[in-house]
């Protein structure tokens, strides 16, 4: 493929930015790769994995001179990020971001960036429940969506150049406004995280029941559960603050409809159960027909590498 | 393996009693396996896949001569099956189920067992989102644990041989009381499957959002929920019935553990939400530890076949 940005510098380098490191070297998509990360260990990584060419010890100095500026940090560390590059980036560049949550990232990011400057939101769906630039793996975003969310920041031009980078890359690219997004994500991921997470903090707190039981007996719905409550807590943390009315609106549906569902145990109404569960194999089946899964039970023991599965976000 | 039933009967012949039939017949574990199934057609499939050897159009003519009967319909059809096969039970056989629910089960089938029958009580903690004859495969119960809930009913001779017929299939066998395992149940595995319904139901209801982009997008935790909530909706009715008081017991739980992390994401509280996702990675590393699943990412896009995924019950 055609090398689309002489010089990329990713800001941050964990799961999402190493593998985006790894996907371009892989596919020839980027000339050079320069890096940041707070942490001195992070930066000796990404040298000694060669996700970079060079390190640098702060991101103002990583963007120097790169046409793509790929803001990859946890989503409240976005607008000190943003003020701190912004006096540094030139005319003609493009910086994107790669946050679970666009709405916040846009107010946090939009004031910094200056004239002649493209920012184009993008929010790859990909993730596992690892973190860190040694969890990232080349094709993490094969066949999976990456919404970009454009604003009056982004040129034509350059949300054209970034889709094909991340369709480079593997991804299937989506466009669709910040709020859509965030409440779409809201339902896919936000909430269905936030449960996972509270599940297991129930389990734990059961005294009843021991932790080596749930552990040893989790071979069921709960170990599902603890894989997407394993994922980056800061992540997390600022998803959920960053995203609130929207996860505040489908946990409100979501006690809603468990109530129901509650009370429907209680009353020991079982038509009502079966046809809810009914009706719920339905989504399912759509799923495996889009094609985002297969119907092959999945047996969660097979060795890394391969296909990317979707986890974090 | 050495022969531990000279014949077995299968009653219901679903994923699991499938899976035991190939398992049995892969480790020589039974001499004939017999089977009932109520429809017509699963017979057929049950004969045509080679499960049974025999099939027989009533429960109570499959268990003639058997010296092992299992009991693998949905926990709800229990009773009246038990009342059914009860007078034709010669003293030696051993009666067991497979049942998701124990104390139920027991309440269900104990009345209708004769003097000098055997009742042990069995749950195999394995299970795909697939339900159906053609679903089972010999692989399923391999490093699963499968809890007996021994009675007054199970002699110690009926218990041990049980055992050695999981231990034969692959499954690590552990011993406790019936509502203990009701409670354990419902944390690890029937209150997520509640959740994962409840979730992917809230995603139908919601209108803003259509379908197709809840399926597209659903490569997140989504995804994990939309596959337990794709599991036999009779089976899971009769769970949630019959384990009633354990479920709203964890339900309720759960709902105030919601709140508490609902009230810190309308508060703000970004130090506690970060706290408790910490603490949840420690349980995920303890079932890593454990050996129930690998830290491995889960690809989810491997072809059929293979040890077996823990879903279902």
């Amino acid at each position: 493929m055609a090398v689309l940005y002489r010089r990329v510098a990713l800001i941050g380098i964990g799961l999402i930015a190493s593998s985006m490191a790894l996907a371009m070297r892989q596919q020839g998509l980027a000339g050079e790769i320069t890096g940041h990360a707070k942490s001195p260990q992070t930066r000796a990584t990404a040298l000694e994995l060669g996700l970079c060419d060079r390190v640098f010890d702060t991101a103002a100095a990583a963007v120097q001179g790169a046409d793509l500026v790929v803001l990859a940090v946890p989503v409240g560390a976005m607008a000190a990020l943003a003020a701190e590059i912004g006096p540094h980036l030139a005319p003609g560049v493009t910086v994107t971001d790669v946050g679970s949550v666009k709405q916040a990232v846009i107010d946090a990011v939009a004031p910094h960036i200056p004239e002649g400057v493209a920012f184009v939101p993008a929010h790859p769906l990909a993730g596992t429940e690892h973190s860190g630039p040694r969890a990232g793996f080349a094709a993490l975003f094969q066949n999976r969506w990456c919404l970009l969310t454009p604003t009056e920041q982004s040129t034509p031009e350059a949300t054209a150049r970034l889709r094909a980078l991340w369709e480079g890359m593997g991804s299937n690219v989506d466009e669709m406004d910040a709020p859509h997004h965030d409440l779409v994500l809201a339902v896919v991921s936000h909430t269905p995280h936030l449960i996972a997470y509270t599940m297991v903090g129930v389990a734990d707190h059961l005294r009843r029941v021991s932790n080596s039981e749930v552990i040893k007996y989790s071979a069921s719905g709960f170990r599902d559960f603890t894989r997407i409550a394993a994922s980056d807590p800061t992540m997390w943390r600022d998803v959920f603050l960053t995203n609130r009315e929207a996860t505040l609106d489908i946990l409100g549906r979501f006690t809603e409809e468990l109530f129901a569902l509650q009370r429907a145990i209680r009353m020991g109404d079982g038509d009502m159960l079966h046809a809810y569960f009914t009706r719920t194999r339905a989504i399912r089946r759509g799923i495996i027909e889009a094609g985002q899964d297969t119907a092959a039970p999945d047996f969660g023991r097979i060795a890394a590498g391969g296909p990317g599965k979707a986890g974090g976000r």
